[in-house]
């Protein structure tokens, strides 16, 4: 069974930049990311241009964006101005995203995580009452202070809440890095029961190193679908010069070595991270892209 | 069940480093290693000074160990001569090494992989009969050139070999960094099952970044022991600028985690592995040693 990946570099690793990444850069990353083979790229979040300037040309970019049969483009929004910014750009895949610990949800949103659930499934009504599908993700699933400190009945009541909709996805965030293979295993089997037949995907930092065990363990769980970032861009927002997400082209190695289908050729993921590398003058903490396999056809 | 880590930093990790590290530096680090709770650590090895010079300091750093209850220290030696300058220095454990490639072997110690598993048996008896207690490790064993190009029956041909010595252990060495859960698991099994009874070792490097999960895997199949390096140091000697050895502190922390005890306290081995990023001004790959849960107490 094929196992897809799901393309959150130029969201979830660009927005760490501070320097601007012009929209053409992204719109070139964004097509060699979609030549590799990735079939569902987060391309931009709608969000206020002075909180994350990085992210002031989301509707250009949209514009912008290489047609390609059979890519799914997503945009993140975190609130109905920013949903219905999504929409008037045409892009029919909105992620939506909801903090679950409190204290993430009033320092970050400015609301409770009840409030901010609230909102959430009133933008999924909205959504795809205007024919978007609609993916809902969680952020700090496995852990906001502490790896484990977010109750396991908050995550699956929420699941429970969002089950009924018609989603195209449920994404648990392990925004913090704080998963491990058992946490990973248990908590997933869980959202299951909670969400019967909804698709899951699991967006997992590397903040601990951890990232690909869970990958192996989640797998052993049942899903089949991860969020990866080039060159494991990204980083933790808590804390400063922590890995990023786990890396799409190391993440779709371990796959074709285990053989199970991605459809995503590393090689070619890993000569867009050097491109992006060389354009930002850093280095990034996968692994793939560092080594001289990748390097044998450009 | 405890878990063993054992130490690898101050053999694999430094004799990547071009820059002499003062042999009073190597024994601070060893000592902060052992004060962290590791109970075993490959010190140096028994190598020509002019074809590692980094190692030229092995029988002076064995003279300066910091003496601690039921900490083993290792000696690593390729031949016969290092084997006896290791055993002159007084230190009890010999770690032996043999290349399972033909290539390989004959690359690296000018002979054919069948006169290197010769040699490697006369010293084998050599140190049991001078009261060593001696590890065999055998490299590239999950691949030289590609995953899997080693074939199974060559290494579990050579467990066989050694599976009647009265070993401390047996080494599995991933040399290249070629492992992935699936082949980590059948390789181990197989292992076991030509050398029943005798502790197994693996040594792991995170090239490709799945070290981790292979610990997982190999952990599953009864794997309960693990070479590991602080900060992640060492690297790949075919792979100019890979990463090294899985790290002792995210190993550690992996455990923590799981529940699996070490006696290991992850945040003085990252404290540890600061402290050589410092002294070498370079960062290394592992993960915790960059987060702030490992700077609290200092």
């Amino acid at each position: 069974m094929p196992v897809q990946l799901c393309e959150v570099g130029p969201r979830d690793g660009f927005q760490f930049e501070d320097q601007f990444i012009p929209t053409a850069m992204k719109a070139e990353v964004i097509e060699a990311l979609a030549d590799a083979g990735v079939r569902r790229i987060q391309v931009t979040s709608f969000v206020h241009p002075e909180k994350v300037p990085q992210m002031k040309d989301a509707g250009e970019l949209v514009e912008r964006l290489p047609q390609r049969e059979g890519v799914t483009y997503a945009g993140l929004a975190l609130n109905q101005r920013g949903l219905e910014r999504l929409c008037d750009t045409g892009l029919e895949q909105a992620d939506l995203s909801i903090a679950t610990n409190d204290r993430h949800s009033r320092d970050n949103a400015g609301m409770s995580a009840a409030e901010a659930a609230d909102e959430a499934e009133a933008m999924t009504r909205w959504a795809l009452e205007r024919g978007r599908s609609v993916q809902v993700g969680f952020q700090t699933v496995f852990g906001y202070q502490e790896p484990g400190d977010m109750p396991l009945e908050t995550i699956t009541a929420l699941a429970e809440r969002f089950a009924p909709f018609p989603l195209e996805s449920l994404s648990l965030a392990d925004t913090t890095g704080m998963a491990n293979p058992q946490m990973t295993r248990r908590r997933v089997e869980a959202v299951r029961e909670a969400a019967p037949g909804v698709p899951l995907v699991l967006h997992l930092h590397d903040t601990r190193g951890l990232g690909l065990a869970n990958v192996c363990a989640a797998l052993e769980a049942g899903v089949e679908r991860f969020d990866t970032s080039l060159a494991g861009m990204g980083g933790c927002p808590f804390v400063h010069g922590a890995a990023g997400n786990i890396a799409t082209e190391d993440t779709a190695y371990l796959f074709e070595q285990i053989g199970r289908e991605t459809g995503v050729d590393y090689r070619r993921v890993a000569a867009a991270s050097r491109r992006v590398e060389d354009v930002l003058d850093k280095r990034f903490p996968g692994k793939l892209h560092r080594l001289p396999v990748t390097m044998s056809d450009e």
